[in-house]
């Protein structure tokens, strides 16, 4: 079960994009697993990869036809990685995209393949190709939940979010899926999403536009500290709200890049709340440090601290271990003496010693509750970070060691 | 259950070294705590210390006590690390210092102290110094494993190896005791370690030796990737056995130096397979490396992966995640196309793909024993690092989430 996570319900069309899903039964039965997203022509398209060097044959293909082309589709399927699959699985992304072109009319290097799911074995093309035609017949602007859906492995819940942003000369929308939820830290983990705007940017803009929402969403979440093959994640805009962001008032650029981290924090946390066996959601604040750097590794210090992670999983307010994790976090100018420590709101830890209202009953209240914020005071500096995490309990271990069978 | 370890029954007396143990109800009731261990004057001591910046009040005594004169008495309780307590802490380590040092007739910073077990409780020194006229009357050379016991917390068995080493002109002998299970990640986890021999050595020297050792044992192995507040590793030499380490010969030395590192990697291959839940033993040999860093970077990203250390508990050969945990080892100077990956013996992964060889079968049997080696050549110099962990089970969840209750 997700941490106050819902299925999406409902969520805007965004002109120029539509979207269309198969059951093409690459691994799963009884499901789709297979989603299709059309791009209008003229869109600008940004994308970042996981920086794993293991990374799966699907990345090599979309970073190089991004590269080279203006994307008009993306073909995504879950159940299998396609990676570590060598110059075959090279072959079998290409002979994915190729057949979506085909059936398009365009270049190969129009369109990006992304696999998600099995690491390691054998995609079989086919099983997708025979279900592109009738994809391409299926296109529709109303598909985005669908589409979240195909692209899930072992999500609970499919994750979208959608915002309308009413800006001086009228309205922009933004809507976008995602799919994650164990292998996820910094840099891209086992994570897809697919974020669409009608704003109109160019193509130069729209890539500084996602690096720097993905700084403050994707790369400021951690389940397990493992990051994986396939990652991606794409920002689309397809300028059919004829509202240029080069031309927004400096307030107007500024309300747009805001929802647009917004939607993606709320994917990126979506994640987090469905994190494989999570029963709580914690937000590590780390604030007053000296530079951002330093506050960013004392908070994954703390985020990805299994010892942290099983006693926020007993609700035990175990603070001389987050003490510890943030005395081992790789920073030479970090000092304990000026640290002090917050759990949902107590004031745990300060002068070098357990504050004085704290006492194990107040610590137990407040770390009984599903949403948990650390906040670490470091008292050096100015800088801050906030990193979204989850504890670690049996059922992670269940769910990762019976994935593969 | 340890994986193939059994408690130690017969260890060599040290010349110059005597122990005693009592039962001072610090935490635990029914068992033994505390240990007091006896070093002869003009003996030579070395000692590493956590590198946690959170670290315990004794650390900051051990260590300034250290820094001024040569230790003659090491107490060491269990139950509780006197951690996180602030400044009371520190007068609570100096007053179990100063009993000891009363009570021998010598100054306070000839005692060195050692807590381990729970963070953040006050610690009593009335329970520990009640007890210690008796522990001075019961020292004796043959209490190496009652010491072993005493200073257990979540181990379920003593760990004790001994080494007698024929030279040229007569025998040394090596013993040591360590303890720890969890919390455990390189630069000093949470363990304590004591290893005594009656070569001579020279204080500057010790540290030397200390310091080779511990790079190839207690700082390559890893449980959790937690690194804690109390850790200490000691070195004592009494010189009883009339042998002068700088009068040895070349091949003395040597043969002097690897048994001390082999006594100093069984305490530490000890404490992984003693390790909490650990239902392996994992060696992560990383060979044709261009540097030692490169080599270690790659180890411990695999060693510390909750993804790899889930399949191992389910003898998953999910080899997958090996890759993906080597793909995203910080290291840029790291690429996959040369490299190798073997399972106990078992070739999996070459040249940019499986293995002809390999088959789930096969990769099934590879990964069934209890005893793992997952070896990695990455075709790239002649670098090696071996680590140590286990696998991430149930029971480490179910330990560490009732560690306190």
């Amino acid at each position: 079960m997700p941490v106050g996570l819902d299925a999406p319900t409902k969520v805007h069309v965004i002109g120029g994009v539509r979207l269309a899903t198969a059951a093409a039964g690459v691994r799963y039965q009884g499901r789709e697993d297979l989603a299709l997203i059309e791009i209008a022509a003229h869109s600008s398209v940004a994308a970042m990869f996981t920086q794993n060097k293991f990374c799966a044959a699907p990345v090599h293909i979309a970073k190089d036809h991004l590269n080279t082309s203006r994307p008009r589709y993306l073909v995504i399927n879950s159940g299998n990685a396609n990676a570590g699959t060598g110059d075959d699985g090279i072959k079998v992304a290409l002979q994915v995209a190729q057949c979506v072109a085909s059936e398009a009319k365009l270049t190969v290097e129009q369109v990006l393949p992304f696999s998600t799911g099995v690491i390691g074995e054998a995609l079989d093309a086919d099983k997708i190709c025979k279900c592109v035609p009738n994809l391409m017949q299926s296109l529709s602007a109303d598909h985005w939940i669908p589409a979240a859906q195909a692209i899930m492995t072992t999500d609970t819940v499919a994750k979208a979010f959608s915002e309308k942003i009413e800006l001086a000369n009228g309205a922009i929308h933004i809507t976008g899926i995602a799919k994650g939820s164990g292998m996820i830290r910094p840099n891209m983990a086992t994570m897809l999403a697919y974020i669409a705007s009608d704003i109109e940017v160019d193509t130069d803009t729209i890539q500084v536009l996602l690096n720097n929402s993905v700084e403050h969403s994707f790369n400021a979440i951690t389940v397990d500290g493992d990051t994986s093959t396939n990652d991606a994640c794409v920002l689309i805009a397809t300028g059919k709200s004829k509202l240029k962001y080069a031309l927004l008032s400096a307030d107007d650029k500024r309300q747009f890049e805001q929802g647009l981290t917004g939607l993606m924090q709320d994917l990126a946390q979506a994640i987090v709340r469905d994190g494989e066996g999570a029963s709580k959601f914690v937000c590590v604040h780390v604030c007053d440090a000296l530079t951002t750097d330093q506050a960013s590794t004392v908070a994954f210090s703390v985020a990805n601290s299994p010892l942290v992670k099983t006693a926020l999983a007993a609700s035990d307010p175990n603070w001389g271990r987050i003490m510890a994790a943030v005395g081992y976090a790789q920073d030479e100018n970090l000092q304990l003496a000026t640290a002090k420590l917050h759990i949902n709101g107590l004031s745990v830890w300060q002068n070098g010693r357990l504050a004085p209202e704290y006492n194990e009953a107040a610590g137990k209240t407040a770390m009984a509750p599903e949403e948990i914020t650390i906040k670490i005071s470091l008292g050096l500096g100015s800088a801050e970070k906030s990193v979204w995490t989850t504890d670690l309990t049996h059922e992670y271990i269940r769910i990762n060691a019976e994935y593969r069978t």
